[in-house]
């Protein structure tokens, strides 16, 4: 497997190098790991910390900035990061108003954003956290206790952002990240494995002529193999299994994601029927974000993503933000 | 080779559907192929029209918007638009003050906006044309007399696109994008090749272990393959044939740009070394752009652009946009 890399053992470090001379406007400390916001923290704001392993660009350091997240902790490649970077993230971030921990619903992540929290208590900083788990497809996967957290952290992060911004402190900030956790639901569909840097080759095996409905941003099973499908057959099993889960009844905002090796042209087309099952199903589409935005690293597939709003996430939604992969408003 | 569409001969048309419901800020005409800024024509503005085939998204579609384009003319993938699609653009957003033709330089491009051009001079519109030849890769390539169109169309139709923003009559307009043009050159590479909907398989032989250095955006062939190279090593023989041909002696804007099938990961760790080997060779850059922006559907790689600047283009590069894929300051 070919890749752009100079050596495994480097990438994250290569990356973030090459982000910080892309972002003049974040601070990136390569040796720590950490991507921050610049001017942070931000005076009696509360501080949005969230992180992972790496391989789900632009997630997490993609989505730092203004309305957003004040800090990333990128860990190695599909590896969660240490609770040294989230102590350090968190000590930079807080003004005073306390900080919010987003963690992805892996054993490893919260396993080390709870001790990262203990440690940031004791220095002083009050932290919350909130736990992201809204796929749907499988339950206790490879590498979680329960639903895996996937394309609903973008919802927090953004929301939870936005509400950060206008000044809410710290137990509104939580309950409304809560609260966007538990009105999203998930599912993803893999055409084909994706491959680690360290591992070199696919990290499971798709045979030609069949996708994996259901599967983890990690390549974890999900519920069944089956045939290739039509993109209107694949958007008819997700939309069918989010919706069954969430049973909305209010608008939803609509994610369709990207895994990292399906072309935006097919995106765009996977959306069209996307919400074709959407209507269907008499569920309305108030906002929708079309793209890579949860990846993992070369897979080809997608996931979509719904969030039940009401007037005030759609409101925070709108709000500006201004990050390297998600900027409107300002 | 698994695809997320219906059918091959749906994938156009599915993409704008699908791009319609994404973005009702756009208006999509998908029966005529068409993509216009909404409230076109604005009044006194140039108005600013690209096009080419499909499977390079988001080019140009995704560069819809104030700031940027007023229309987009998909066609077929890796098939110029017809003239009657660029004839209906241009009345669309012709407020009176004249349209520029902003074409890649591929034959059937050529020939089409030139005969869209006659056809709308016939209707009445004023229409000015350039063609954007970056890709110093090659002379006379598959679908090319010539240097090949590539990544210096994002910056012809930005920074034109700004300026039509402020009112500049189209003589200017039209010159500050062929100056653009003129400062701005690119190359390819390829780790693999790309899979059109409607052939099915890789459109050209990549061995396992090889790159094409020099490919085109339709995986036309380069200067010569190689035997796998580091990041470090593709980013000197890149920005090497960039600069010996540019000769920069001011700042340039970098577009560190992915073929569609890399991890941004990856492309963040080789922008990092495309900025250690342009600090070696003294220029100075003043901006960076890291993305998948001019892609060739499913293939493997990247490509380097960069546009010498002087004040005024810098300016007109920071000046706020808002299309679905460039999106700042407003």
């Amino acid at each position: 497997m070919k890749m752009l890399i100079n050596v495994a053992e480097s990438v994250v470090a290569d990356a973030l190098r090459g982000m910080a001379a892309a972002h003049p406007e974040l601070l990136i400390d390569v040796d720590r790991r950490l991507v921050v916001r610049r001017h942070a923290p931000v005076a009696g704001k509360v501080g949005l910390v969230s992180g992972g392993g790496s391989g789900h660009e632009p997630l997490h350091g993609g989505f730092v900035g203004r309305g957003m997240l004040d800090a990333a902790c990128p860990g190695e490649v599909f590896t969660s990061p240490v609770p040294d970077q989230m102590v350090r993230a968190a000590a930079a971030v807080d003004s005073g108003a306390g900080v919010l921990f987003i963690v992805k619903n892996y054993t490893g992540d919260v396993l080390n954003f709870d001790m990262a929290a203990e440690l940031a208590e004791d220095e002083g900083v009050q932290v919350a956290k909130v736990v992201v788990n809204d796929d749907v497809a499988v339950l206790d996967s490879l590498y979680t206790a329960g639903r895996r957290g996937t394309g609903a952290t973008l919802f927090v992060e953004k929301l939870a952002g936005a509400l950060a911004e206008e000044g809410a402190p710290l137990e509104r900030v939580e309950a409304l990240a809560r609260r966007v956790n538990e009105s999203s639901r998930s599912f993803g569909v893999a055409l084909s494995a994706c491959t680690t840097p360290a591992k070199g080759s696919p990290t499971f095996d798709l045979p030609a002529g069949e996708l994996e409905l259901g599967v983890g941003i990690h390549g974890e099973p999900g519920r069944e193999r089956r045939g290739m499908m039509t993109s209107g057959e694949i958007a008819d099993v997700v939309v069918e299994a989010v919706v069954e889960d969430l049973r909305p009844d209010a608008p939803v905002i609509a994610l369709v994601n990207g895994m990292g090796g399906t072309p935006l042209l097919e995106l765009y087309g996977f959306n069209a029927e996307v919400h074709r099952a959407l209507a269907e199903r008499k569920v309305a589409v108030a906002r929708t974000l079309v793209g890579n935005y949860v990846t993992s690293l070369d897979m080809a597939g997608c996931s979509v993503t719904l969030c039940q709003v009401d007037e005030e996430l759609l409101r925070l939604w709108d709000a500006p933000v201004s990050t390297p992969a998600l900027r409107w408003g300002c």
